[in-house]
């Protein structure tokens, strides 16, 4: 049985000009690579809670979608409204899979203090916010990588995320 | 003077085979090796949010209980309800408190990133929501131990907690 | 061009005694250490969420006041109330700088797990809420110093922080 992950960019100017979208396409390899049994559908949006709230409603009422990976939009900057577009949508916020984010983060640069993501859990969909560089999203994926399985597991009492076995 | 622990099992499981509840107990034998003027109050109720707000009110509006442990229904699956419920009863969030109790879980074990605990303050109580396991509430208790009679001396303005000095 | 601080000193005590205030002042001396072109205002209200929002307010609304640090009643105790009275401001929370703060913390005393100080965005302001006694302000002062200046540009989009170059 397969799985969906949506990978929804968030970013004014990708949505303009898709083919700048880095962090979007490294997430759909790293899931790929991660998972036998998962399939991936993208989207890329602008900087607009109204937008992000649109796909990610959209999303939680697929029931083969589980996962829902964001890039961008957690920063400082006033059009970085990422987590507020995301948080009336969660049923229950996950703060302790935030920390863990970004304390692996934070051992790379003490600019992860100015990420502002959140992860929660809205029907029986995961929902993380990921920063938007291509470097961010590969170390925050490789995060949470390991308790992808079991989260799922937990959250959908029946479906399993095959880990890929790398010989 | 006396101050009463209220420690309150959260599982469908152990509610109808309290035998099961093996958390409880444990908290209640920590409480009183570590307290010599602790008095513990138990009970067992359903992953039902309804449920854990009626005990929580009721064991808050108590004025000489002032420190309320739960153990289970932090998780992920559809049932665990319990930061739901205990969050719309608290005056204060204690996010830090919380953060504490995480970074030693994570040095046992990745998958506290799944717990989604809170600690706040609700009157003259102090609230720590812990995860479900025996081992979990071990290693949480052991966390908050030394920094529980500061912790009450300070919401209460007026009691104290006495620590058991181990010959 | 230059930006503005706010300092705003939370305590019954010292709005009574101004002399004994000791972090406000502290904090001023290092912002005049640590930036060149930042101008302070200070301030000091009693433990009272009324008192508080009224001055939060009037300095969100100026546009050259850029940072707002608070100092006192971020604890356990009753009349500590000021994340309470800075949450409802925020329009966005920045829970990875509070984390980064208290991590900080730690390393000098466990006890900065009892603080439950608040970071976040209003309007054009970074709002962050630190404890009141002077060595905590200096050490969270430290945290931040560095991250100001770029979490100031993405907020403001047009202003820059300018750091002292110690000879
Ligand atoms: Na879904």
């Amino acid at each position: 049985e397969s799985i969906t992950f949506g990978v929804l960019t968030i970013s004014d100017t990708c949505c303009q000009e898709p083919a700048k979208d880095k962090s979007g396409p490294r997430l759909k390899q790293l899931i790929a690579e991660s998972f036998t049994n998962a399939q991936v559908i993208e989207s890329i949006v602008p900087d607009e809670k109204d937008h992000i709230q649109r796909v990610l409603r959209k999303w939680i009422d697929r029931k083969e979608l589980r996962v829902i990976l964001t890039t961008g939009g957690t920063g400082f900057a006033p059009r970085d409204v990422t987590p507020e577009a995301t948080r009336p949508l969660l049923e229950k916020e996950c703060p302790q899979l935030s920390l863990v984010i970004t304390l692996e983060s934070l051992k790379k640069t003490q600019f992860a203090a100015l990420s502002r993501g959140l992860c929660g859990i809205a029907g029986n969909t995961l929902i993380l916010n990921f920063p938007g560089s291509e470097k961010a999203v590969k170390e925050c994926f490789e995060t949470v990588r390991e308790l992808l399985p079991h989260a799922l597991h937990l959250i959908g009492d029946e479906v399993s995320l095959v880990r890929k076995t790398h010989a």
